[in-house]
């Protein structure tokens, strides 16, 4: 059974109490909160001071998707503000292998974010360091997007090289996810599932979060 | 008396809808809406989703501050998401002719916001074509920062401007503004003041908005 | 027989309405235009004006190629200049599978152009999302450069990967081409063969193309 | 009487030869080409292969306008491609003495040229230092814009500070200059006039260089 | 007397213990550190771990003058490595209050430099927050230039600011000082004189440092 | 037995001669010169200035290690101040194969550098243009680090794909390498030995360097 992360993205924001009192209440384990800079994505969503209070309201664990370019400026601040997880992007970080110290040194858990066009096999000489792989199955920077198909080939790729290497890396999957494709996403080998609409635009989120848990 | 325009930074994000509720039944007649993309300035705060909920909540004016850099690729999409005035930063923007009637051209009031450090001067050739001037106060970036007390002197020099020639331009002070000195920045020459914790960090947020309302 | 694509790089720019009916004469399939920013590579070419007037003198496919940075801010402009197929450069886009999304949504074809040292391998999960690789034999940048041998074993391992996955993604090979390597060059594997230089410079520029389009 | 610089932006580009052959017969005294990089102005117009041939066609004046970041990269080429006077933009140059030495030392005259917001009280330390002042009447990217009004005011500065330092800058405006306003703008102190539109869409390029030459 | 400030960037780097021991036996009262990015200005000279050695040779104030984008990133790397004078160029600043906030919270002098070409008159709203202003005499990056005589009218402007607003602010010259025109600046008004070949090219470095330091 | 390259970053920069003499006696085959611009890695070390002066102790060979953004800037300038061997950083490079040929068309030998999480796969396509490989063992910007085990297995790889293609590329590895794991370094394949405080932190730098080199 996968590891449920809604992504707060979708969320009310008038109502950001609401909401995670639903997600308590639910079956997620993981609140997954997307930070974008207007720089290394086309859009600015939310940063430090909404997610300081988002952390308040939840021992779940608190994964930080880092959309920005530089993300060594900011990892002590998200660390501050709670995060439990930090991804940052392979595609923003020509000295990945220090964010990923920074991040561990800090004692979060860490992860790489992977755009559609970024092979897997970039992640060779850093998948050993890390927590989690966060796959994008959208091009990142907006909820509501469609599900890339190509991406059951990557999960299927990455699945095969951490079983291989006998690591334990988790395999995170980012963008149209529904109910409809979880899973066939599960069964070519992720671990964690992101939903934004599917859950916050459901009728019954807690329901359509315990429908996601039930994956198999 | 002063427009009063309260900062949401400071607001609880828990509970925006019931925050902007209290912003309708006060005396506030702008909402003030800080934009940061952790770029133009070491902090990423809000962006498009949140604004957009927030506009649906009010009919008052959404008054948005961009601290952003290239601020062009993002006006269209803040006008979309319910803007009425749109303050780009002078350091930001050495096209600032253009973004100004970008802005314009949208059917938004245009805005120029000033560091601390940047000289009125600087506003010579702009300010005939715009609505708002937002004198910074304090460093952009961060709420609950104290008042620099030489920008009342740049109050004086620009209200001194604008009267003597003949212009409607409002001036806009941000960051520090009090209970204790918002008759002194009045005084000074202000038109529209700015506060973040001294509203939303008050026991009485409508009692705080209408004592800065009283100002004279 | 490879598609024959002329690059007005080395065209003369003081008679381009002749050049223009000169290809239109030849066998040559599609205009090469070089667009060239100063920033991703060392040259200032030419641009949207330019390729706006030449796209009126034919309806031959006008394939431009963009060496720039940032293309997102410019794919639409080259539509309405009149491009037919839109190439990026892999090593600028860090959001490749939204740009060749974004290239496609407004009816062009989609090429990605991949420099000296990038390996064929960087293109795995954007082969079948695109149309034509742009193969540089040469560093972009200016015209009149020699091929790089090492472009011809670059080739073949990008024949053999699209003749196994059954794709019909074109290779085009861009620098140096002459009516003495061609043969080789398209033994190799490549389907369009750009000329700048070959063709501009010789005495029987509708000759050479011919020649070049003989090539078998 | 001015000197007219028509801007070849306006130029049919696939007849550069006879539009040159016509410059070459009017009265105009310069050459004016408009470089854009795409990253400065948000457009990409033309550079160094298109001026190289252009200089050939002439004995005029050359008048180089770089719309570019980082000139510093480029002037050299642009002094072998034939340019005799070169301009930078002083929002793109925070070492503009550098850029200017660097201009002069090549044997080429040197310009500043100054955005519509930008006051004239920056070029305070650079004025004994350049041959011309280029003042943008319209925001810099795009030929066919509206004179800005308030342009007419800058003019009377730069033109009081120029004759009271008793320096010889020549005051150049660039951006809709018509045969209506000519005569306003030279009044107001104008030396060379700038035409793209002017003289190129209209039915007498000879003549309308003519009518703006007779401005008094 | 000015204060004299000898600049190491032209001191013999493969004996800098030698000539740290001559500076301090010297009548010179600060060492100089020029910091070189590489992009600020077009030279990497040297940064922490020289200085960081420097330091432990002298008692002296350590006046460190960084040539670097983005000093934030810096100012506290450098007062661990031993400065008690850090300057920031107003050119690369677009926050220079908080910058000049940032140096003086961690106990250091705060200094503002200006490039040639940089008018006085931005300095209006910084220049009492800050200690010395570096006024740059030849454009930032290489030792052994030739003194700009506009420097001079600068110096008297800012003089007479300094004396008008009754401030401590001092005038430090940086480049092209020599025994032959250091009386004429300390006339216009310098307090500090900054000088790198004149002393460690001299056969005589300790009594050049005693002429410069007797100049009335 | 392996080449020999110490690390002048860790050399006591007050007496830069002594540790030149002591090198120079040594069985030290090369200088390593590490140059940090603050921008591509978080630290400034020295540059041009100093190695002008180090490069006329030696007639040994001086490896210049550039970690900065866009080399080609100063490719030139570091041939002058006499490199031998001059390696950029794959991740700073999108035109990695022009940045290898000015280099070896100045007459430097030409290396390129990877970070810890850069797959060895990168170099496919330039490695039979290069004469050494640096493998980054830490990462880059600070001396003193600890070896990441990893880069035994990059080794590896790298030396078995040198071997087969019957190329004569060096590889360097560059960080955390003690008198204990020098062995184990050479036996997975390495070179060259960069050390830095192992060589200058010893009470015996001549006898820690002749430990390393006799390294089997």
């Amino acid at each position: 059974m996968p590891i449920i992360a809604p992504s707060l993205l979708a969320a009310d924001f008038l109502h950001l109490a609401d909401e995670c009192t639903m997600l308590n209440k639910s079956e997620a384990e993981w609140f997954h909160l997307d930070v974008m800079d207007g720089r290394f994505v086309p859009n600015i969503s939310f940063g430090l001071p909404v997610i300081e209070q988002i952390r308040k309201t939840t021992t779940k664990v608190c994964d930080v998707h880092l959309m920005i370019v530089e993300p060594e400026k900011y990892i002590e601040a998200f660390k501050n503000a709670g995060a439990d997880i930090l991804s940052v992007h392979i595609e923003a970080c020509p000295h990945l292998h220090r964010n990923i110290e920074q991040i561990k040194s800090l004692g979060m858990k860490a992860g790489v974010a992977v755009n559609p066009h970024t092979p897997i096999c970039f992640l060779s000489d850093i998948l050993h360091d890390i927590d989690v792989v966060n796959l994008m199955s959208v091009d990142p920077g907006f909820g509501g997007q469609k599900f890339i198909e190509f991406t059951l080939e990557k999960i299927r790729q990455l699945r095969r090289i951490i079983d291989e290497r006998g690591l334990k890396v988790l395999i995170e999957i980012d963008g149209g996810v529904t109910l409809e494709n979880a899973a066939t996403i599960v069964e070519a080998g992720a671990d964690v599932l992101i939903a934004g609409s599917t859950v916050f635009k459901s009728a019954d989120p807690i329901g359509a979060i315990a429908q996601l848990k039930a994956t198999t």
